[in-house]
């Protein structure tokens, strides 16, 4: 009898174009989708697909209630599909993608997803296995401090997802020990950690914009900002060189919520310039709601933009 | 940027067992599920695995309404991701299987399937492109008579899917270019093609049991029956060998529906010995229904039940 894996090999002679593959981690709440939603628009739907990585809960709610954990344990997803997932899309191949209904929280039917020239995947556990990581040009986590994403995620559930604010916090005590097993650990495998925060030492008045601080690490090569920023302080954006937990040399952009629009731009400019691309940075950029703008959420997406059309470019 | 392939490749070192893999075709109401119940039931399902490959049915009942092709026509079907999971299950991975419920017509929650020793894939189109039937050691086609197969398929659909008699012949109709199109085809590609039917030279009262006639393709390696059965057409059982479709030998085992239980069960225990299992064949081959049995159907199951042993055996 052949070998089977070898005809299986021989059959399977096309060789589709590899997409460009960004994660995009973080806990419930920490802002994945808005982050998500401003990059797709910017490449064009045309061009990018973006899937949630929630949708290998291997459990409906329902089922949930009986379990002795929360959506954030591994065992509650199918994580070794989704690291089957992951690879397809890396190699370029369509996959038959679970659908987890948000709104009623259930499992619905499957979605035939192809993968496009970007490949966005956001979700709770995408940098969780070795696997899963080997399968991204680029990844990032969203870190923002936990008052704040306790703060985002009852809006958010009270507003689309059918809980009352007390079932939110309830749920947020019950999910902490996984939180701290399971997501913040992912942490470490990010090329950039996003901290959208208020300024610690400024008592800014509430409604100023939250400001961003950047982990660039030296795992991806990322756009030189040393010749633009300083590591001053006072500025209101400015470079830093650190040591990251673990020791590493990396930088450390921050971008301040009271930075001027035309700080920002002069900034968004010069990354973008470093790319071989017609035109300026998209506008869609920095978008929180129809009329919510953020200059620290734009440039982060500018740069992860950046790192995007720069993979793309070195893969050709 | 370190290549994603080799990253991928690193990071995914388990090397599971691989199962062994039969596929059974064949249009509607063939007799794929009841072939396959036999050969699961013989084999346990803690060592056997089976999948319908209709659930890659890619539209529900009531979007099929609205379209020009019935579920026989491959654009109806993601036969692409068919491939991938027939692939993924060749290789010992699990996968995320849809799922079509013939009750309602619905595409429902998908389902967690790991492949056991042994992968049963039954289904309209398991032979239908190159790549699926690389993936199986053992392929079989079922090409019973159309006016067996019509009569069975009203049975079938009136009793357990709510069609009328009348809605399921116009459903025949209907899919009969499609049938010939892409469904009899697969024909061609099967180490075993089995047809149950009357004998037409006989005029067997109704509920005779129906014969067999099984081409065994040399293809694979079949048991060797020339030392036991002879080509001489009167007896009950015999073995010829004839020129296929495309000129080349091949052998044909008939099995009379009339042929003794004594005379089946001699050849039976023929095939068996020559595999070194414990016991005689298992008693469950050749269930139609509780209080219906088939020795020609129980034949042709032992002999895939030998394939099956027999190509475990060779892959270890």
């Amino acid at each position: 009898m052949p070998d089977k894996i070898l005809r299986m090999a021989r059959s399977d002679a096309s060789t589709p174009r590899r997409p460009v593959m960004l994660a995009i981690a973080g806990d419930s709440a920490a802002g994945k989708t808005t982050l998500t939603k401003g990059l797709v628009e910017a490449l064009g739907e045309d061009r990018c697909t973006s899937i949630c990585a929630d949708d290998y809960h291997a459990y409906d709610r329902v089922e949930r209630k009986e379990l002795p954990f929360t959506p954030l344990h591994p065992d509650c997803n199918y994580l070794d599909i989704m690291e089957q997932h992951l690879q397809l899309l890396a190699m370029g191949r369509p996959i038959l993608k679970p659908v987890y209904n948000h709104a009623t929280g259930t499992l619905d039917r499957p979605e035939y997803v192809e993968p496009k020239e970007f490949v966005i995947v956001e979700g709770l556990h995408p940098l969780s296995t070795k696997l899963s990581r080997a399968c991204f040009d680029v990844t990032v986590f969203l870190d923002p401090p936990e008052e704040i994403r306790h703060q985002w995620k009852v809006q958010r559930d009270t507003a689309k997802r059918g809980y009352t604010a007390e079932q939110v916090v309830a749920d947020l005590v019950r999910r902490e020990p996984e939180s701290a097993a399971y997501i913040r650990p992912q942490r470490r495998y990010a090329d950039i950690v996003a901290r959208f925060a208020p300024i610690e030492s400024r008592n800014d008045p509430p409604g100023t914009p939250l400001s961003a601080e950047l982990l660039l690490r030296p795992t991806i090569q990322h756009p030189s900002l040393s010749s633009v920023l300083t590591d001053d302080h006072r500025t209101a954006m400015h470079l830093k060189i650190m040591r990251d937990a673990d020791g590493t040399p990396t930088d450390c952009l921050h971008v301040h919520g009271h930075a001027s629009t035309e700080e920002a731009r002069q900034l968004e400019k010069t990354i973008w310039a470093e790319l071989e691309e017609d035109g300026g940075p998209p506008d869609s950029l920095g978008r929180i709601t129809d009329d919510q703008r953020s200059e620290p959420l734009a440039l982060t997406q500018l740069i992860l933009l950046y790192h995007l059309l720069a993979a793309q470019g070195s893969e050709r």
